[in-house]
């Protein structure tokens, strides 16, 4: 247990926990859920960490902490179910820094079914926000791997992407409205289930992404759609990078709306699958260098979601865009077909550490993105091995990079991984794309972004961060830094 | 012709001629076109109308006027198609504000097929934009009545909505990338195809529909869509406002993302267009309170989108929530339906003068905001008509009023009108609405918006215009006010 030694932080201790109560400030005990970050990469120190239970609590807190600011050299890290990959929700190693956890506030506020929305407070699940809509009818599409333990707080924080931005958009594209607390310590009620408000700035898309440095949402007013009558998944080869692409046209045109989900992963990457899950069975297996998962949503039937694949499927597979296909028969297929998509970073982890990035480059520039940094990278570190897969429909691309097989992944990576780092992210940015297209800058890119954001946008997004926050009391050094 | 009087300001007219071409810079003749707005309300008077031709000019001509702003107390009103509906875009009585009109800047810079991106200038008409992306076999789906005038720069400056919000949303979510002349006079290359990109702050949603007070927007990329394979019109007359909500329910759940509109109208609305158009057909005229016209957009066929709207609209009718239907068999049958509804202001302004409202409340509370504004006006104002139409799916109406039978409009508007506005906007915040769906603010509602939005809010937008225009070079006065 760490006493605080200076007056001034005992006494903003307790002014904590005389707003949130006692129980709801932890100083001592295991910190390390909300310490260390989701992939264990950096582990922190909090001062304390706080948990208010309402959105008034959450004000107060700010409050108090900014009026220590002075004497304490506090500050605030909003966190929700810690599971961002950016190291954006967790301590610095000072012992300054304060976790304020939104995992108390986790009512549902209000389903609007007639106005198809849902409002929600910042720590819920995403599961039991997709439950909700679930249970009143309606479909929240927000999806992705850790949405049993992310938090909507922190994926809106965030903007977070995952496997429908395809035809529903990122989480901003998700969100009608939100509460904020200030970095003042005042509450914005933007809460709100329209669709069209023009009655002054974006606060709201300002703040989403911001990943908690320009205020702590509380809640939101999200956006619901209706239930697919069918959801079927199809299984495709396609013979080259380009042909992946050329499926993509297709399937935009043919399906239109309904395509809600374009995967593409490498053969490389289902054979690591197939090496470290032996029991899982990928289908086409080996016979093709790009494999192609598609959804398609359907607001008709099955049968009729059957055709419209075969619709498309069909000219493709005569014409040589694709080599071979299948589509899922019923749903436990097609939850396989996502199982095996979903398997591959488990896969890749087994095989050993390696060097992830999760990039955007338009959907034009993708294959000479690829075919380059390749070559390049193949050209520094012979034998290097690549898995690459992602959201091609959204033109962001896990592309990760093994050490050499025979070699050791840690010492490969202790000595190249900034280097390789480099590498992709010049090249990314020599085709226009993004360093983060869906993971956020947090505290592990935060030194990178001045290289691959313009001075001129660095100093907007500066300007506003002292516009909002001019004593950086909120998650400091994440995004930017002043 | 209005000889500056003062040294400064004549050589800050110097500089701009320099920069764009003497040609270029209008001082003198009738510049009504650039200094009158759209609705013909008011009527300012420009320093002067400079045109630059590329982004370079526009940021040359933001730093002369920002390095002679102290000595002239000039400020810069961009502007692009001057169709803007709330006095947003023309220069103010002062004589001290230059018209920035980006009319020269029209080219479309790139399209990229494989990422279904377009790149344009922001002078380029929307018609133009529709029609280039249309040319390379894609839709864009922004769509409004003023599409052969109004400017993309203008549609993104207002984030304007028009009648396919339903599906494809606001201007703000067809946009992708922006590149935008800061009060700096710099150069922000926010152009970007991406679909994902979490790099910092949102600076592209916060200059769309920032209406020109936080930078002028040069250029844009937009979202492109696949074109439907068919696209048909059904017009409904429903029993009650709320058997409007009602299929506008049963229309999500059974078309999805193929509904892309879905208007209504009432019955004495299209009663006007009867009155004064009379050479107009409306189908099932009379026979109900409220009618609907509905839009479905489909990636297979006529035939199978004819079917979906059977399967729509049989059981509606059959249950009471459709009283009768007729779909329109072709693409002249559709194109009469939404003539229809887009003779509503005409004949509303042949009616005589009105006053016009641009409102969203959440679709929930649409009925009851109805009934409640009509009983206190009809009070207040007996023999008052109510002209309600708009875009019901979107939550979004133009619940305008018209004097009584008889009286003078005229008259009516001069005694009244404010006051009417008043009841209404009041109405709207007690159901949770904006004040300002799809217009804006401008100068019109400048002085409104501190009653309707939070201080919060206020502040922050306060704090933000500060941080990004600090000296008000930029369409002060409007927005927000210091």
């Amino acid at each position: 247990m760490n006493l605080p030694s200076d007056p001034a932080t005992r006494e903003l201790l307790d002014t904590l926990r005389h707003i949130v109560g006692a129980a709801q400030v932890y100083t001592d005990g295991d910190l390390t859920a909300f310490e260390r970050d989701w992939r264990g990469r950096v582990r922190g120190r909090a001062l304390a960490v706080v948990r208010p239970g309402t959105t008034d609590e959450v004000a107060a807190v700010v409050r108090a902490c900014r009026a220590a600011q002075a004497a304490t050299g506090v500050s605030l890290v909003p966190q929700g179910g810690n599971t961002g990959l950016s190291v954006g929700g967790v301590p610095d190693a000072s012992g300054r820094q304060i976790v304020l956890s939104l995992q108390r506030m986790t009512a549902v506020r209000a389903l609007d079914a007639a106005n198809a929305s849902l409002t929600v407070e910042a720590g819920c699940p995403l599961q039991h926000v997709q439950e909700a809509a679930e249970d009143a009818g309606f479909l929240f599409p927000l999806s992705l791997a850790s949405e049993g333990s992310c938090t909507i707080g922190g994926n809106l924080a965030t903007n977070a992407g995952g496997t429908q931005v395809l035809r529903y958009g990122n989480a901003r594209a998700l969100c009608l409205g939100l509460e904020v607390v200030t970095a003042a310590g005042e509450v914005w009620q933007g809460l709100s289930g329209l669709r069209k408000n023009n009655t002054g700035y974006d606060l709201r898309d300002l703040f989403v992404g911001s990943e908690g440095t320009l205020g702590i949402i509380t809640a939101a007013t999200l956006a619901l759609f209706p239930l697919p009558a069918a959801r079927i998944t199809a299984w495709a080869s396609v013979p080259t990078f380009d042909a992946a692409v050329a499926l993509l046209g297709r399937a935009r045109q043919g399906l239109d709306a309904g395509l809600t989900a374009f995967e593409l992963m490498s053969s490389f990457a289902l054979g690591l699958v197939e090496r470290h899950f032996p029991q899982l069975e990928v289908p086409l297996s080996g016979s093709a260098p790009w494999f192609v998962l598609l959804e398609l949503s359907d607001a008709e039937s099955e049968t009729h979601a059957a055709a419209r694949f075969e619709a498309l499927l069909e000219p493709a597979l005569a014409e040589g865009c694709v080599l071979d296909a299948v589509v899922a028969g019923n749903l436990n297929q097609s939850r396989h077909l996502w199982h095996l998509r979903e398997s591959i970073p488990l896969a890749q982890a087994q095989e050993g550490l390696n060097v992830k990035h999760d990039i955007a480059v338009p959907i034009s520039r993708m294959a000479d993105f690829i075919m380059e940094t390749d070559a390049e990278l193949a050209a520094a570190y012979p034998g290097v091995r690549f898995v690459v897969f992602g959201h091609l429909g959204d033109g962001n691309l896990h592309y990760n990079v093994q050490a050499p097989e025979g070699s050791d992944p840690a010492e490969f990576l202790a000595r190249h991984e900034a280097d390789i780092n480099h590498r992709v992210y010049e090249a990314v940015q020599r085709h226009g794309g993004s360093i983060s297209a869906e993971h956020g800058i947090g505290a592990l890119k935060v030194d990178l972004l001045p290289r691959y954001q313009s001075p001129v946008a660095l100093e907007l997004m500066r300007a506003i961060k002292r516009a909002l926050d001019p004593t950086g009391l909120l998650n400091p050094g994440r995004v930017v830094r002043d």
